[in-house]
């Protein structure tokens, strides 16, 4: 598996690198919340009991941070499971998906219902990659059960205001379609979660929203994540296909943790406001690249003279892995997608990159 | 959800209850083992990077404890993940479940084959539910596509020596039948996992293992499962179906961390094998119950005067947690289970017992 196009383990297992930047997987550089760490020590022994397998008081936690109820809310073993899961409840016959983006929406899709047709819906180059509503509800006519979009959209960076997502819905209510949104990254977008229609009073059966704690809270390795569904129906369905215990004890501990480190929350979100804007303005100072403005902590890069697989193998050389784009639908060899870490690292990274696209003299 | 019969935090939630004898749950009282507290502490910055995906270096390990190949291993979010994978692999047509059982296998199977027809084969209580091996292989004849057994079998604490395992086995090869073996206890029995047939010289392409270190390490908050498979063509099913990153970051650790903690495993060993016995004979001096002897670390007990309601309503009211057995199939309202525990608390739970069962004053 090379899930993100940058599995480290096997490159650590081939190359025999000590160490690498790894700027392929798009997590908060500020690292593990001290505040975790802390009730990880002070509780090790919530170890020796199963999980409350009702998840009962994280779902709370997670229902008050989003100002919704607890029968909103379930909680899985990272977002993953949830995907998994949802396809499998509502057996998609026909899908339309935004694309280019994450590709384990389809993967969920063939693995529930392996008959759904799948189309995409083309997020133009031309466009920037932002939807055209217009055609998109033309689109929607034709007759979908379901919608798959990422917001903001991994890789692109582009990120659909909730009203935006409103109106959709609204369009998508006219047909019956339901309308599934991953927010894995909307912690890092201009509002955080307030600019998610979750917590908006509106007609939201056919919304189906996925959030991760993996991202912003740098903890991909603890598997937490969680969905907001507003479609009582499916509760039962969920409930007898759901596997037991599916989220470990330390994940149920992070959640009811981490949404009150307001300290951590606060610190993140002043640094990406700024770091994200640094780094759009500095890697628009390289010549030959086109630099795709984001509303998350990852930036969409296009090159005109050097290809993604070849920038791949000479950052690697350099010890920075990026993510080569070009297995995403309707990207390219010309694109690569770059995390936003810390100020130091990041210029680090645009030096390299840098000297990989136009020579070690140039831009210099 | 009430999976053990014992959701302590439903009943925590409804009851208010401070703490509990929680014998529901047959978990190793020594407790998480200290190698492994400090392995957490000493690596919490394991929680900022996704697992390795294909779990190399853990899986390296489960081989090397079970004197296998890596290519025979599969890590699972508890053992539960593998129930429900190996069964979307295989989906039976005709199974053979020997009953009385854990109830994991047949939702399993009915979760990825609906249409499967489900056999119990009858573990007979004249026969102290052990399992008659000529009759079984009689069985075996009427073509089943697969056969399930747990062992040591929750809830009865019986074992099927390796030998018994092989000449199964091999008699499933006559008719392509592929069985499954549930080994979540073998730890606790005589031998530990040498007395598994995972190890041995054998035509083993239809067999399945699955192991948890839930019971033995006492980590059921953690969850990390593995299964021990031999037949090849399985690998690529299981890569297509499998999530990514169900694993833990920290269960990976416990992985690499617990097999190698020799102290922990003797401690355990001498424990159990002069504990059970203890109790099975401290039991046995109640009147009006019947003990069936056990070979792992809980204990089958049939009342002939009370119900499995009332005792485990009873005991509650004094604090401890039994597991009402009543809802196996062929047991029923007769019947309760036991974990084994240290030895202060097996007497406080034994003497409790018999107040529920003979009154306060009898037997003492």
């Amino acid at each position: 598996m090379d899930l993100h196009g940058g599995n480290i383990y096997k490159i650590f297992r081939e190359k025999d690198m000590d160490k690498i930047l790894d700027y392929s997987s798009n997590i908060n550089p500020f690292g593990l919340p001290e505040s975790l760490k802390k009730a990880i020590s002070e509780n090790m022994e919530i170890l020796e009991k199963y999980p409350d397998p009702d998840y009962y008081d994280l779902r709370k936690t997670i229902a008050e941070y989003n100002g919704t109820e607890i029968d909103n809310v379930l909680a899985g073993n990272g977002a993953t499971e949830l995907i998994f899961l949802y396809m499998k409840a509502v057996k998609p016959k026909k899908a339309l998906i935004l694309s280019p983006t994450f590709a384990e929406y389809e993967r969920g899709i063939k693995s529930a219902a392996p008959q759904c047709e799948t189309v995409y819906f083309h997020l133009e180059e031309a466009d920037d990659f932002i939807p055209d509503m217009k055609k998109l509800k033309a689109e929607l006519k034709k007759g979908y059960d379901l919608v798959v979009l990422c917001n903001p959209n991994n890789p692109t960076g582009k990120f659909l205001s909730k009203e935006k997502i409103l109106e959709l819905l609204s369009e998508c209510d006219k047909y019956d379609t339901r309308l599934f949104v991953d927010e894995a990254f909307i912690e890092f977008a201009e509002g955080g979660i307030k600019s998610s229609p979750a917590g908006e009073n509106a007609n939201k059966k056919n919304l189906f929203i996925i959030r991760a704690l993996t991202k912003f809270f740098a903890l991909p390795g603890l598997r937490l994540g969680y969905a907001l569904f507003f479609d009582s129906s499916l509760k039962e369905i969920f409930d007898s296909l759901k596997e037991p215990w599916s989220v470990n004890a330390f994940a149920e501990l992070a959640g009811k943790t981490l949404f009150s480190d307001t300290d951590y929350i606060e610190k993140t979100e002043g640094w990406i406001k700024e770091e994200k804007r640094y780094m759009f303005n500095e890697l628009g100072k390289i010549k030959n690249i086109k630099v795709y403005k984001t509303e998350t902590n990852f930036i969409l890069l296009k090159m005109y003279k050097k290809n993604a697989a070849f920038v791949r193998a000479e950052m690697l050389k350099k010890g920075i892995l990026v993510r080569d784009a070009s297995n995403f639908t309707y990207l390219d060899e010309t694109f690569i997608r770059l995390a936003v870490k810390d100020r130091e690292n990041n210029n680090i990274v645009i030096k390299k990159l840098n000297e990989v696209i136009n020579g070690d003299n140039e831009n210099e």
